[in-house]
């Protein structure tokens, strides 16, 4: 078993590292906070004996030698980053608890035949730069490196500027290494383990996504002076979309969502009526055709809904996965793991897209999921427990030494 | 008659100073650009033998001297400040049509008996610092000074210490002059002049106004992880807002409007259902009954549809004015002067709030509006004819001659 109090102490002092406003975490993705909080990742990964290495876009790998020199890694891992107003767990529960489990096999004494690689993937949120999981989607071979470089925040800073002035552009190509396997720990970010009274999520399946940025264009013009009949209010396409979104996502139920998250306005001026409203649509669903029938629905009828008020309407998929299935052996390990250490568990669809989801198509991989209170998420509030982190930290633990073989 | 190409020329030298990005300007209020239009006007006001007076909320006073030291004087003048995406006249005509009065008495060697007072009034538009016309406002005693000072803008940084950053903070007491009458010219804003092919809009009344600031306060949450009907999204509480206010404003015609022009969502990320979202809502008409009732419906329904998915509604007033009418001797000398010089012209109602709007609640008051092209202002690509633009000033011109006697 490995060390609870440890791994809670090392969450706990990562998430110093940026700290949000109301007791979570802003560590967004090529930040400076980034740059600090992978700093000390890697001290802690040399300090537990393993060697480090960085590849072009800026993925980190903590290697642990193997006993055979031919066998191919076995691969732990997440993302340090955060959200704006982000958690001390999405994500760096998965590092630290890979690192953890490194540390209690040094503990113990315990070599493995596979290597043991502990991983932090680059911009998983995907919210200071979209799309989310975008290295870790390079890595795959879903984007290409330039591609990624060229990503633009909303102050118009490019991706390879930021990862450079950060100082984490390391000198590996993207994608060349093999993996024996993947194995992602992480928050459920929803409310069923919770509810349901279990330890252990054992993920078999993952929603896929879209993310469509949608631009509605009006006519800026003065809200006192311009005639009801003569407004062209980008705004309300806005209202109008954000509506249907919400009703496409309801009649698709059960394990149907859709949300807007990001809207920006302009001018975005008390007495200018909204000449342009840019805005992202996130829909999802564990069913590739209900997910594609989701998003034909949007892009059949948003059009004419803006058309009917006067306003234009366009739109690109800016982020997209299909429903991962996860490998089956590797899915096995964990649920072999957690009725062996004793804990509760039950299969689950992630609902949220992770680092594995990508991985999952060049590796076999499996998720391992422990509660999270009230199934919040992508909140400063995120909060589990020791026990869940230990639970999950624990299956880990044993699903990789099954799987790197002693 | 005024010098119709010389005010011209002056128009589009004061544009090159906070040019936008679509050829109008950006000259928000207290910003550099601001500072560096206020430094033009002052030196061309002191070229045409003016003296310039400043007081404590950095209204610019330039004075031609009357013939009876007794006199009171007469003033003239709108604002130099524009929108982030303004345009090119709105408020600019207004003083630079006052200067350009003023050169053409000189030209003319004509003495009046009441001084002129050409005024440049700070912040009317309102957008970096709520409410507009805040200068003028508290000049005519609707606010403090202090309250004025008070005012933040989107970065958080104070009115009074952005009007001592950039150097126009006076030491005259603000309303301590007393005027014998005060003339506006504003182009219109809006498309009835030219719609009528008229010259010169007679302003009798305006309309009034209520800011109305909205907060709808939901829980940040994962947008895939958490089922929909888990979700308080507060970007649904801004969409039914939008529809509501559309549809109270279309069953108050005619003559009434409502939009939401500013709208802040936060945290603003594609993966995060909207927390809180701050909007605010603009709601006009000449008829204090009406507007009033606009208002209380608003207030009664929108909390209701917030309540009924699941978001917090709250609200606060964070501009207003009555509907004004305006004097109706100098009404009547703007519509004799119009006659006189052979303009077409009819009365009309003006669509947008002025600093005549809140002088008139203290001397004697009455505006001249101009057409602009497809009624379209607070956009760049507002436009106006050197034609109208003379027809304005030349009214200006006659009106105020009359009333300052020669
Ligand atoms: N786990 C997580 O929140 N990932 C970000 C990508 C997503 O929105 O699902
Ligand atoms: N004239 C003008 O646009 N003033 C700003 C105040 C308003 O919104 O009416």
């Amino acid at each position: 078993k490995i060390n609870g109090q440890r791994l809670w102490d090392s969450l706990m002092e990562m998430a110093k590292i940026g700290p949000g406003v109301a007791g979570g975490n802003n560590r967004q993705t090529l930040t400076d906070a980034d740059a600090e909080g992978r700093k000390l990742f890697q001290k802690w990964c040399e300090e537990a004996g393993m060697t480090m290495a960085v590849d072009e876009i800026g993925n980190m790998f903590a290697r642990r030698e193997g006993t055979d020199p031919e066998a191919l890694p076995v691969y732990v891992g997440s993302h340090l980053d955060t959200q704006p107003t982000g958690g001390k767990y999405d994500g760096v529960l998965g590092v630290l608890g890979g690192l953890e489990l490194v540390r209690t096999l040094n503990d113990l004494g315990v070599k493995t035949k596979h290597p043991i690689v502990v991983t932090n993937w680059t911009n998983e949120e995907g919210t200071r730069f979209a799309p989310a999981m975008l290295a870790s989607g390079v890595f795959a071979g879903k984007h290409t490196l330039e591609w990624a470089y060229d990503r633009v925040d909303a102050e118009g800073k490019r991706f390879g500027d930021e990862l450079e002035r950060i100082g984490w552009k390391g000198e590996e190509k993207v994608g060349a290494r093999k993996m024996h396997a993947m194995f992602e720990l992480h928050i459920e970010q929803g409310p069923i383990l919770e509810a349901e009274g279990k330890d252990i999520g054992v993920v078999t399946h993952g929603q896929g996504l879209r993310w469509i940025e949608c631009t509605v264009t009006g006519k800026e013009s003065h809200t006192g002076s311009t005639p009801m009949h003569m407004r062209k209010n980008a705004g309300r396409g806005l209202a109008l979309i954000t509506e249907l979104v919400h009703e496409i996502a309801m009649k698709n139920q059960p394990n149907a969502v859709g949300a807007i998250g990001h809207i920006d306005v302009y001018p975005n001026s008390r007495n200018i009526i909204p000449g342009k409203v840019v805005f992202t649509i996130d829909m999802r669903t564990h069913l590739l055709d209900k997910l594609n029938g989701m998003v034909d629905e949007l892009l059949e009828r948003a059009p004419k809904l803006c058309a009917e008020i006067g306003v234009d309407f366009a739109a690109e998929i800016v982020g997209q996965f299909d429903p991962p299935a996860f490998d089956e052996g590797c899915v096995k390990a964990v649920r072999d793991a957690a009725e062996r250490l004793g804990y509760s568990h039950m299969d689950i669809i992630s609902g949220a897209g992770h680092d594995a989801c990508w991985i999952n198509d060049v590796a076999p991989t499996a998720m391992i999921m422990c509660p999270c209170v009230d199934g919040l998420s992508h909140n400063e509030a995120e909060e589990i427990t020791m026990e869940w982190a230990t639970a999950g930290a624990d299956v880990l633990l044993h699903a990789v030494v099954e799987t790197a073989e002693i």
